[in-house]
């Protein structure tokens, strides 16, 4: 899973809780690095720096030593999770929200101008967009952050949370918008599945497939099908 | 798939995330190009010209060579997910909204006059009605629209984004507005299916067909069935 | 099924997308003008009349003859769509929802004072009361229009869009507040049904029954049973 | 089904379109006159006097028969629906919704002091309290309508449109507010069955029955069993 | 089912219109008084006393006989449901709903002191918390009345109506803030059936049993089970 | 299940009504105080503290015991569930909502600035969360509520109300926002279950598994499965 993405994609990680979101990321840009020589950037809105390379180096991914390698480089975006609703740009009355927007794109702006890597995942855009509640506000938010992500010209994840269990659901905004859609869902037995919705310009499995989360990070078992 | 649409008819394909509305719509004005010698126009909003040729011809369309023929041209309509919410005409604040429905039958008004084509694409519709959240705004917005391809005489497609997966769900006003309705979905199982609701003026199979997105586009297995 | 409808009665055809909802009225106009010699007035919402009378003669039905004997008129309503959310009459603003209203009754009513029709059919209802988005605003309006009809003697079909797909569903108001309803559905494996909701004052079959659309109309399958 | 009420109870019948709750208030009150020679009175919302006396012979009633020999009585409500929003009593103005509910409280009070009625059949109350689309707002609307009735001693039914079909629903208020609950749909089938969910007092058999609308009216198949 | 309630618990009895929830109450009390000499308060929105005791007693039990006892009494509270919802307080205005709320709780007080009830019986508390219809005011409003009841000392029931059929749904706030809840339901098939959801500081059988309402009032199949 | 949480995290007890969730806290507390020797803290909303410890022996769990040791700690936060929408400190009006949480905060940050536990159990967070109806408010506050408590180091259950029965289900907020999220529910047949759906990293067991109330506790039948 390290391999196998076409250059310069938008890929979509959706998935529900505990099905693996960040170490997907992870094994995205540990193995972009390991096989390719590749560059990445974890955009991290959800843990401290140590808690993360602590745990994807529980699962055989080390990061630090990447990050000393110049191959790795960790981006704290947790700002975007705390800024109030209501912020001053000197006099001016800023909404914070807008603000988010804006301090996410810099920040990511800013990291790729430094590193300029082949590979970015962010984890996860759900802090960002859920302060949108219309649709018809969070859809340009989410264009805007594709957007900005395509200008990079890297190889990008980023990862949203599901809105609800279940076969039929009501489709989201960023499953549009990006240009692939990698979904993870977990069935009611315990078993989780990964499923190729969308991956434009590439011909693609679209089964589910069960998969596993081992030692050594997420192990797809691409020879079995499952269904419920 | 390239053949077959009655002329001057205004058809809807709407479709899953991942389903291929683009390379249907692609196939819809290459075909028509090259078995009939009919003229083209795409209006696309999702992807810049070079990304959108380059996909398409690694799917065997080349539509650069049809452009130079005069068969073929891309209009880039992607502005109308960025008007601003509030925008100025002279000195009159004029709803973002209104502009970008106004703007985009221009563009489409524009392109037809200087063109004249036979068949015409527009992928996709979604940008543009997401902004009128309320039914009894969409519906007028849907229907200007209609009534702008019907009048260019073409036959045209417009792509539009289903909005929940599953076999019961809400009906969309695009499917009543439209002459011909296909629909594209993506079955639990990883199989894509097309099913032809609805074609005014035609008869029709409205048994849903399973397809797969092959080296050379889409191809629909006729003679196989599909339920869940 | 041009004949066999209560004389005086006004019924509602409820109708997916592709079910042939306006194929219904024509035959019921069509129907009643050949077998039983009555004068029938069509009023249209959807489409200009001539694209409206070369569809229904493709089926078989030669409106347009009619039309010369004075046993078929069709009426142009399309206005109602287009008239804007805000006009005045003479000084006073007056909304443009009200004035549709009001615009499709006195359309309706100089019809008949003109014609003195035996049939009617409203080809749909939905472009009305679609404007109507709370139930409590759109049941008045539908009573209106159902109380002009019913004033004008003749017998009446009025189509309208279903909101849902699937076997649960809500029901809409005008079901109620119709004598009689007939509604169209597709099933998921492209089979197409009616079924006699309700019909009053007459003993009615209320099986759904299979139906298709040939070259010469909608014929249905009444000894066939179709359940899902 | 002509006997057999609790005396002084209030029923409500519950029930899709096309189900018969009107052929259902008639039997009730045509068989109390008949059976027992109970007097009663019909406060009817939906048709002219004319019709519903011609529909109800059709199916063997002879209601205006019982009328002359003053055993029923036929009360126009039907200004229920069509009291505007916004009134005026004296300089005061007054809500339209109030004031429906007023009248209709007026109109019955008054038809029981003349006819002291030992039934009532009120068809449907769905026209009053559709007006008040907040449930805190509906309830005490139909509170007020029930304990009228309850005020009068008469045994009562009254009918109300059931919001949606299939077997999971949403409970509707008036409900719970009537002591009695009999409940009219039809499956998919086209089977029409008749459940008495509610009877306060009474034993009760709650298995959902199957009934037909014959010549003479509604014929429950008391000894069969209906399942979907 | 008389006996076995934890003493000092406040239980909720959830459910569906028809399922005896009134009964259930009435053999709470009387199963204590009887067999144990408990004294009952029984607090009623629903019914007028005299009807009350008369539906009772022809389910054989004897209240009016256990009151002059004293050990039964009846309190009416049916107040709660006819509050305006805009009243006074000397010249200051309050909230109908606040004053609906405190009504009810002074209520229960008065009774309380003046009877120094073991057992208390609250019969529906849904015409109070429906005035409140967002969740955010509807907890705290539960809340009050179940920190009073529980401030008595008594063993408490209280009823409340479930808002949808069926066994997927929206769990309702009562249901948390209770110590125990059973839960009353009606399946398609016609049988009712009770399920101990929930009993703090009791070991309890979860599943659902059938039961039917006898001569003799609610009786319990407990060595059957039924499924859906 | 007293042992074996990682240190330091942050886990969320999500459960139906009557599933358990106070006393799976006990056990958490219990299990760490006699097999580790750890201090814990119980911040409870919902029970005075004697109940809560008498409930607790029942089940052989003797908190009481354990706090004279210095190993248990109860911190009474039923406040948060009192406090008013609208409050003043000092002369500025505050709202109760947010007064609501900082009380929380402070409450949780004096207990542990004075104990030093090693496991914290808050029982349940849902009173507060129910004051934000709003997804886009809800968020922060579980947010500033999980980042509290990750500050103490100390390793925390939350237990917060299921919102809705059945597979299918809205994910809520606090699912993403904790590191592990067990699942605590009811079958329809009235079994048990718990399900590990989360737990950032551990390797776990995510199969549903039944688990019974027993005299010494919640007891889970883990090499039993269990399906619906």
């Amino acid at each position: 899973m390290g391999g196998g993405y076409s250059k310069g994609r938008i890929v979509l990680v959706l998935g529900e809780p505990g099905t693996g979101k960040t170490i997907f990321c992870s094994q995205f840009l540990h193995g972009g690095a390991v096989t390719k020589g590749e560059k990445g950037i974890f955009i991290g809105m959800n843990e401290p720096k140590a808690k993360f390379l602590g745990e994807m180096k529980a699962l055989g991914m080390d990061l630090a030593a990447l990050e000393k390698e110049g191959k790795f480089s960790y981006v704290d975006a947790s700002d975007v999770k705390h800024i109030p609703d209501q912020a001053k740009v000197g006099r001016i009355p800023v909404g914070g929200r807008e603000l988010g927007l804006v301090n996410l794109l810099d920040t990511i702006q800013e990291a790729v101008d430094k590193v300029k890597p082949d590979r970015i995942a962010v984890d996860s855009i759900s802090d960002l967009i859920f302060r949108y509640p219309a649709l018809e506000e969070r859809r340009p938010v989410i264009l805007d952050l594709v957007e900005t992500l395509e200008a990079t010209g890297a190889t990008c994840l980023m990862t949203s949370e599901l809105l609800s269990t279940g076969q039929d659901r009501t489709l989201q905004p960023e499953e549009y918008l990006a240009e692939g859609v990698v979904l993870l869902k977990m069935l009611r037995k315990g078993i989780r599945t990964i499923q190729v919705l969308k991956m434009r310009g590439s011909k693609m499995d679209a089964k589910p497939r069960p998969y596993v989360i081992r030692d050594n990070g997420i192990e797809v078992l691409s020879g079995e099908e499952v269904y419920e």
